[in-house]
């Protein structure tokens, strides 16, 4: 019997573990008929977005359009089994592909069958990466991206995808630029050589999706159609454009009469299996930009899984978010892909559509292999300004003056670390830059933190509340300091703290008693302890107690343990900044 | 007349400055007769350390002994005229020698003329960087380093040392070790080459060594000698081991006897006038050595000057000091030596001997340059073990079981950066394994940082007193949740804070209000404003209100002026948790 109750209990323990895993496992039994309508709905208006898009990034990338498409299918059906957000839509996004051209462009030849397998080889790297960081549950590392960095990585990101896509729509040719400043000076040298009729198609283009984007919705609604299926039916913008230009330029025949560039062949037929190249060199300098694609991608998608989640009171798993992401990778790679994430603006139709679960996703997948099957040969006329003007429709909303406004108001750091990581993506490159600004806004935090803010205090004359003395007109005792620490005591400010005790203790040749006030001290790290000990040392060979009052309990036990409470005495310890006083005898 | 006022108070503010970047003119003009006898004595005593411990560690840092001694007269000197300590004794000190021979010696062959340049200018960058550092009131940037990191970075550099010094005392030949393997594999090898005279010497004078540092001050007191005196003779023990071995060997002859190594001769005479080469290339190939000495250097002496400085109230100031030690290291690149910093032994005894002033320091380095001149043909026969078992003894005490052993038992993750450093030094090598170290440390700060603690309040019956519901028997309500939150917010926990609120959220499906409690969060930075302006929107959308309670006067200031409180709806805001819940309709 017993024996029995213990099988159950670990087969249920066991289940739990499993569905923890496959997060589809608690949804797929529950499946109910009306859930289905809402995810084919969303699933097919996600996979309209996706054909133009998955092509468009691939190009972004510097890989075939059928790459984009290919990265569309196995991602969203692994996703859907293993992601714990119901409506993210995983597949080819902006950032990701930049970086992709950026480190893969500097090793092999755009369009080369070498630049093809880096690219697996990266997402392999990236797969790896985040499925190991999601079982090792150390999500929280990609916290060191402050937003401020991560809002100044975008819009540079999207003004280097913008201007780098503008050679598509002038229909001139330009080599690939490493630095943005190259992209600048070579659109500048050859802008003469603008094929006119491009520009045309292109800027017509760019018009009907920001018409679309802007105005397309209110119009509808005026026709009838209700808010949101306005708004999605909105989204088509790109499938339209698509349609549009290829049958301009087949109708006209304009890659022929005018020069216009078309996409031309793109194989059809469901993805091929492949295989990244086993070569550790390879796969050494690869590492870097997989770290960064790895953060960027998963970052991107976990921002947009909750806050699309938390709209109905659902929750993501973070570490669940990694494995699944990385599984997502990893089918790229097999697939003739490339490295994927859950995009923004696709996530948030797919969700206003009415997705209900995972299955909208594989529901996407399925029409995008239905797409790479029979839908493929009609892009042969689609002319590549086409795809341009949809990718700067996109990130055109990415640059974010508004948010760098808002943050230089609020704090003159978090404006500082968000200016060095713009610049520095711009000027140094994406990667680099990233890793510029993370390294800046940790150097902000530490000097922010380095100084903290140190109250002298007294007593509010008849009671026991004691406030600062430079704000409060309060009584003070002329052989007693009693000092606040608003801050916790942790290595980059205990020799701050050790300079502004010393510094009131050479100060005012009277006092005898130094009380450090702890209301505010959430932790003391092992650097800040060896402070105060060398302190109390110090001020006891000068003559001078020092006293604890009002530490908080957590804090206080971990002093008690380590024998400081001892090595201070433990009458110099108060539950009270006003007991202190009392013992001391100022009150 | 007013102009007359004016010319007097620029004059004033003009003085001020003037003796703010020459504390000189803040001791000297007082200076009285009975501070002489006792700054002779300190001065004297710190120079008789000083001479076998300039050559000593010349040799470690691959330079002839005259280095040492070199760089143990100019920057005494302008250290007494720009120093804010009174007793801090400059000059070579272990550490920075470790690290100019792991920086020089990778770039030219230790003796040659090249090594003797590289390490002028490897003091000329440290001066640079020192200076500047100073000027422009950035010293608080050592903060990086955390006392466990040094405590395991100090610990691997003496142990670095301690064994790079076998050699000498063994009397075999060893090439220069790159790493420290190499070194105990080298020694393993040659170890049947052992000149057993040599052994002899240097085990003989290590015991002298110890005997000193050990007993020899108790058997002084013994035969009535005061405390103070007795712990100054012993100091002199390098001079005496120093003089006997010299006696010992030009007695017996032993260097051509029995081939026991001497130091062989040594110029006479100050000084020569030198600059490095200026050699841009050079130079960049140093900067992150000189980086590292500046850093490492800098936080060695402010500690020591910091806690000596205490014991007589004195005060010292830490951008002054880089200031005062930068200089001195420019002093040294101009006159023969390498880089300094002030030695924490010597700095000891100098204040125990009773320095008064920095005038001790000149007349250190007058009694240096007279031993220059005079002394220097008497360790003609001085044997290599002799000074390589000074080392060795120095060093000892540096190892630290002591500190990791309560550093580990008081905060795990210190105590991992601790061991991460140390192994990092031994393997990697001294400059990356600090580096590693550092990183170690700020990665664990941010992960310690990156769960803040958060509790679930309720209201203590009766009163108006929230606590732990998971430690206190309160009283909750069921439509609202209060949160107190233990910590600062800002990018590295804004997400952790987020997937609390929407995992209460999500789990209490009744509840209606969330209330954060603020008593606890010293700052906000501009990532966490930014989650919580989305955290309020999406408990909106869920028909959740977010109230927050008893957030502290600046904080709330911030939050005010940058519009958040309007966001969230002024109404909202409550002075207090209690005034929370009863507007809630809690209580």
């Amino acid at each position: 019997m017993t024996n029995r109750i213990q099988q159950d209990g670990m087969f249920h323990r066991c289940r739990t573990a499993v569905s923890q895993y496959f997060p589809i496992l608690s949804w797929l039994p529950a499946y109910r008929r009306e859930d289905l309508v809402s995810d084919l709905l969303a699933g097919a208006i996600v996979a309209i977005m996706l054909v133009p898009q998955g092509m468009a990034y691939a190009l972004l990338a510097g890989l075939p359009p059928q790459a984009g498409l290919y990265a569309s299918i196995a991602p969203l059906i692994i996703y859907g089994v293993l992601g714990t957000s119901r409506t993210l839509a995983v597949g080819p996004v902006a950032i990701v592909s930049l970086l992709v051209a950026s480190s893969v462009g500097a090793l092999a030849e755009s369009g080369s069958a070498e630049y093809v397998q880096l690219a697996l080889a990266l997402a392999l790297l990236v797969g790896i990466i985040q499925v190991v960081m999601g079982l090792l549950r150390v999500g929280f590392m990609v916290n060191f991206l402050s937003h401020p960095v991560l809002t100044g990585f975008t819009s540079a990101a999207a003004i280097i995808i913008g201007f780098g896509q503008l050679k598509y729509v002038l229909g001139i040719s330009l080599p690939r630029a490493e630095h943005f400043y190259e992209t600048i000076i070579g659109l500048a040298e050859r802008v003469e050589e603008t094929n006119w009729v491009t520009l045309a198609i292109g800027v017509g283009s760019i018009a009907i999706l920001f018409y679309f984007k802007l105005g397309v919705s209110k119009q509808l609604q005026r026709w009838g159609i209700v808010g949101s299926t306005a708004a999605a039916l909105a989204k088509t913008a790109p499938f339209v454009v698509v349609l549009l230009g290829a049958l301009l330029v087949w109708g006209l025949q304009l890659n022929e009469g005018a020069g216009v560039r078309i996409v031309g062949d793109v194989p059809s037929g469901l993805p091929p299996l492949t295989l990244p190249p086993l070569n550790m060199a390879v796969w050494r300098m690869l590492l870097p930009s997989a770290l960064a694609i790895s953060f960027v991608g998963y970052m991107e998608s976990i921002s947009v899984a909750k806050s699309l989640a938390s709209k109905r009171r659902q929750k993501v798993d973070p570490n669940q978010e990694l494995i699944a992401l990385g599984a997502a990778n990893l089918g790229a790679m097999l697939t003739g892909g490339y490295p994927v994430a859950g995009g923004i603006g696709r996530s948030a139709v797919n969700f206003a559509a009415g997705a209900r679960t995972g299955l909208a996703s594989m529901i996407t997948a399925v029409l995008m292999a239905l797409s790479v099957i029979f839908l493929v040969p009609l892009f042969y006329f689609l002319p590549q300004a086409v795809l341009a003007s949809i990718i700067i429709v996109a990130v055109s909303g990415m640059v974010d003056v508004k948010t760098f406004r808002h943050v230089w108001r609020y704090n003159k750091a978090d404006g500082l670390s968000l200016i060095v990581t713009f610049f520095a993506v711009l000027t140094i490159g994406v990667e680099m830059g990233i890793l510029a600004g993370a390294g800046a806004a940790l150097l902000l935090f530490i000097w922010r933190t380095s100084q903290p803010h140190v109250a002298v205090v007294g007593q509010l004359e008849g009671s026991e509340i004691y406030r600062n003395v430079l704000r409060h007109d309060v009584r003070t005792c002329p052989k007693a300091a009693a000092v606040r620490i608003d801050g916790s005591l942790y290595f980059a400010n205990c020799k701050a703290l050790e300079e502004t005790i010393l510094g009131i203790m050479a100060d005012q040749p009277h006092v005898e008693h130094i009380v450090l006030i702890g209301t505010a001290i959430n932790a003391i790290d092992a650097s800040a302890l060896e402070t105060l000990e060398s302190l109390n040392d110090e001020l006891k060979d000068a003559g001078i107690t020092l006293h604890l009052a009002a530490i908080k309990g957590p804090v206080l036990d971990k002093l008690q343990s380590i024998g400081f409470v001892d090595h201070i005495g433990a009458s110099q310890i108060h539950e009270t900044t006003h007991g202190a006083m009392k013992v001391i005898g100022c009150v």
